[in-house]
């Protein structure tokens, strides 16, 4: 019989001129992280299926992909539904592991733990262009920190890195949670239709503020109120100053250490940056995730469509698993986009050693090819790939084709 | 509702002390099989069930975790088995998977196709200590290269690792399938059942060439046959002699070439050597997957019990992917052994950068903390680590657990 030779639907075999670029990014991610002073952890791709059905992931919990109950326990035939089959399945993300990393092993963990976790996740999505349901992410996060010191740390840390991989001219927008509910709550909009509310204003990049306003007066909110509110986006500018005219406007309705700690964060990662980006205030950034809590923000590049990093501070979620309430605050680049817009750049991995192929002619002695071995190895102690191979019929074609995966020096052996 | 803490069964957890020992060892593998001209590629975690299960993997066919289908093709009501309600599983090995990525791509690889691949199998099996369900394999294989080229450089490329590792005093044992089966043949046993001959010699390590013979004599075969057999495995040398000798005795039972190939191997890899290792022709090594069908070989350590190191030579298994025959030989080494007895022998990682923590207390200024960053910037892009972090109240004890995790510099910073 002969076999399927495809991968499984959505899912994709990594080339190996890919695979040499990944394994540089996440080389240079490590040792950046590393610097910063994360530490590597790994969770199991498996996860317990209650921990996935939890709801902490809300629209993530349909991609789930569920693996089968084993054995005995498997009973098909009392079977309701797919939940009585399964008894895990695969993790969407790694947040949620992360928590549950972190309440099984807190006692063992430096406090503040800064964690780094690099590992593939799991979406059952409709496959798309460019989007697969498996991919690898790549987060660092801060768990029992409360002051913006982590805030501060995640974003040096990221922007750090994409300097380190060649991006400039690249923006940081952020925001806080705080900030978004006490414009809707300046407004009088009811507290219960507010998420409401920001799902539409997650559309302004594509739609305008103008398109926000007649989604909300359709979706059925006063349309005085929604005047009040588009009204509070304006202003061009996105600095410090543009959080102390819309504090002004809000009065009461937001905490002043909310400003402030925004203000500090943006004054402090400006005054470190190395690469040559923009830290600005956006009242309009409003990040998917249900968990955030209070600074949420994004990293956008103006040559490429949608964002390369996201992140923000969600207290509430550890204490899932822990029963006690611990800040945490985490910052993901989109490892495959990045790799993506790399490839499309043509990226040049810097540093790559010299190639050297050495081909031998079939039949070689043992004796013989144990010189040709030995002058093979004493290349790559000095740093060099040495690749050993048998000379094929088309020794044109050969060297051709190792050409192109980088091979720029050959020498021939032959026979006695 | 709380969640649960601990990992799925079987699975675990990876602690950043144990992490940052994987990494050093991840980097040294791709260092190491890099310079070799090893390319890291990389498969889907999910494969076809049907590929799973197609029996090339014999006893690994029970332990796949069966991932559901989803939606509409999820028909519980007429299910009658798993596999009605599965469509995919988390693999068990990388070499099913490499197979079959190797017939989907071959027209993009360079040939000889030499892959590295680093991965996390899954296997169901029953827990027990030190042997987990989710696990890193470390494999690297030579596609296309009839010649033992590829067992030679198979062999140097893994020992040089272990080598680069810290190890010396292990043994590469060396068989051949068909020495095996000529050693069957010349005592006339069945073909039939000669799998059942092997599965029992396979346990000479634990009973010897006592309880060998007394095995197969209870298991129904013919004493005299038996005695013959045993007779061929005595003899105390090891060297490419022992070769010689058992291919006097074996006739023409066994063909010149297999006897010649192994001599070769043994002969250059000895040369080229930089370990200090032993090279052995072993007789009795069986290793137990059904694909192998040439050289086989595996590397112990007196120190520690069981193998660090196996693979062998697999020409007919690509086969059932592309329809053609394609010469095929591998070479994995124990990863997750590796990383247990590296921390049993309390490994040090080497050139691990200088670590400095910097403890900054609560309530600093924008201004000021700027300062410290950029302090701290500097150390980094010099290659130290630097942890900023927030002051604890007990700062004693704050820098005794930095010190357990390589912190060895301090520095205070207070509020003026």
């Amino acid at each position: 019989m002969e076999l399927i030779k495809k991968p499984v639907t959505g899912m994709k075999d990594i080339l190996p001129d890919e695979m040499r670029l990944r394994d540089h990014v996440i080389a240079l991610a490590k040792d950046t992280y590393g610097k910063y002073g994360f530490q590597s952890m790994q969770t199991p791709c498996v996860e317990h299926i209650e921990n996935l059905s939890s709801n902490q992931g809300g629209e993530n919990e349909k991609l789930i992909f569920k693996i089968m109950k084993r054995g005995e326990k498997l009973d098909i035939k009392n079977a309701g539904s797919a939940n009585d089959l399964c008894d895990s399945g695969l993790r969407y993300d790694l947040t949620l592991p992360l928590s549950r990393y972190f309440a099984n092993n807190q006692s063992k963990l430096l406090m503040p733990f800064k964690a780094l976790q690099m590992g593939n996740v799991f979406r059952a999505d409709r496959p798309q262009k460019g989007r697969f349901r498996e991919f690898m992410q790549c987060d660092i996060d801060i768990l029992g920190d409360a002051t913006n010191l982590a805030e501060i740390e995640l974003i040096n840390a990221t922007t750090t890195l994409l300097y380190r991989l060649g991006f400039k001219d690249f923006t940081v927008r952020i925001n806080d949670r705080r900030i978004l509910k006490a414009m809707a709550n300046a407004c009088d909009f009811d507290a219960d239709r507010q998420d409401e509310i920001f799902i539409i204003l997650d559309k302004l990049d594509k739609i305008g503020l103008e398109g926000v306003k007649e989604e909300l007066v359709s979706a059925g909110f006063d349309s005085e109120k929604v005047n009040k509110y588009i009204d509070l986006f304006d202003g061009t500018d996105k600095g410090v100053q543009a959080i102390d005219s819309l504090a002004a406007k809000l009065g009461e309705s937001l905490g002043q250490e909310v400003a402030e700690n925004l203000k500090e964060i943006i004054k402090t990662t400006d005054a470190v940056k190395k690469a040559e980006y923009k830290i600005e205030f956006d009242p309009s950034l409003v990040r998917g995730m249900s968990y955030y809590t209070g600074t949420i923000f994004e990293i956008g590049m103006d040559e490429f469509k949608g964002s390369v990093a996201g992140g923000g501070r969600y207290d509430a979620m550890i204490g899932n698993f822990t029963g006690s309430a611990v800040p945490a605050c985490g910052f993901s680049i989109g490892f495959e986009r990045i790799i993506t817009i790399l490839m499309e750049k043509e990226y040049k991995i810097p540093d790559e050693s010299r190639h050297t192929a050495f081909l031998v002619e079939k039949g070689m002695s043992a004796k013989r090819l144990s010189e040709i071995m030995k002058e093979a190895d004493a290349l790559r102690q000095k740093g060099e790939t040495v690749l050993v191979a048998v000379m094929a019929k088309n020794r044109k074609f050969q060297k051709e084709s190792l050409n192109i995966q980088g091979y720029s020096e050959f020498k021939d052996f032959y026979n006695d």
